[in-house]
């Protein structure tokens, strides 16, 4: 079933799984996400990679360089973060957690979007180029267009508590499955959650969290 | 300066780092946690903490039986978790959360404790293994002890809820190492931390806490 690389790259046949070269890529994104997130980045590999793409693990490298590239083009957010949290935080703020909860549960449990950010997570606790990327990813994508939305002082810390939410939903629903969070509906998750970013926005908006109050 | 493995095991020696087997034990079960914590389970290897720990490769192997065996004694907490639980959540309701941000920042800053909590969450991240045991730790030694202390219903979700905190701790402080979390004071982490738990604990207590609210 193993098709040639070569006939890959050459265009279009009559017929197959895959018909060029975007959907020989994709099919090795798709392969990607799914073993950084199941299996986590060491444990992944470009011939992995490759067998469960059935391309050629020449081909792989020919296309992202090396590992390491193909993790960042893999879990690349394939939407603008800073337009939606300008979204999330910009209407009736009474509402903001639970707005921001849906958002980010939905980002999760989305089999496109889910898989990239839960890869990411895993492989920044098993290496530190990893654990950089989701340090700027959060910083220059999340903290900048989060500061501007929320008219607050020191939004970098409002930015490392919503984090801190988030890796820990992260952690604990999909990488360590801890029950009854690993089988509960998005719906609930969303509603056990949003009291918490409430919470965290209010103190934010209001001037008192700067970790003394 | 590698000591031999067999005078470490022959006893007192006049001189030296250290002078007998549960000396010897305890250098590898540092080395161990200092690089299940750094530099994450698969990264760390017998062979790397056996050189750390100045000891024979072989000795280790002896001791510990395998990198997993190791890694579970590394991890083990060196106090009992059920008795903290029970202590924390059962004085004045109100300084609950507070309480309780205080044991677990503590227990993270805590040189001894710290390492031990941060491998296993970065294990658990990068090993199926490791995700079990850290799921059956906050199941059976951390949820037992809070549903009796707490008195309340559906304890086992107040258990994700706040394992979910002090898993988002560990990965955006600890690993993620995001500013300004990662620079702040313990005290400033506990006073951040506080009012989160103490919501999640209010919840429980009045019943709330069925994902609907």
């Amino acid at each position: 079933m193993r098709n040639s690389a070569t006939a890959e790259l050459g265009g279009r046949r009559p017929s197959g799984r895959r018909t060029g070269p975007s959907d020989t890529r994709d099919a090795v994104l798709a392969a990607a996400r799914r073993q950084f997130a199941e299996i986590g980045y060491d444990r992944a590999s470009l011939r992995s990679i490759a067998a469960e793409a059935r391309v050629d693990q020449k081909l792989v490298a020919y296309f992202f360089g090396s590992k390491h590239a193909l993790f960042v083009t893999a879990t690349h957010l394939p939407f603008d973060a800073g337009a939606m949290i300008t979204h999330v935080l910009g209407g009736a703020p009474a509402e903001r957690g639970h707005r921001l909860a849906r958002r980010l549960v939905e980002m999760l449990d989305n089999p496109e979007t889910g898989p990239r950010l839960i890869g990411l997570v895993r492989a920044a606790a098993a290496e530190p180029e990893a654990a950089r990327l989701l340090r700027d990813l959060l910083g220059r994508e999340i903290w900048v267009p989060a500061a501007a939305a929320m008219d607050i002082g020191d939004s970098a810390l409002t930015v490392s508590q919503v984090a801190t939410q988030l890796l820990g939903l992260v952690m604990t629903r999909y990488v360590i499955r801890l029950e009854p969070l690993a089988s509960m509906s998005a719906e609930a998750v969303v509603d056990l959650l949003a009291p918490t970013l409430q919470l965290l926005l209010d103190a934010a908006t209001h001037g008192g969290n700067d970790g003394l109050s």
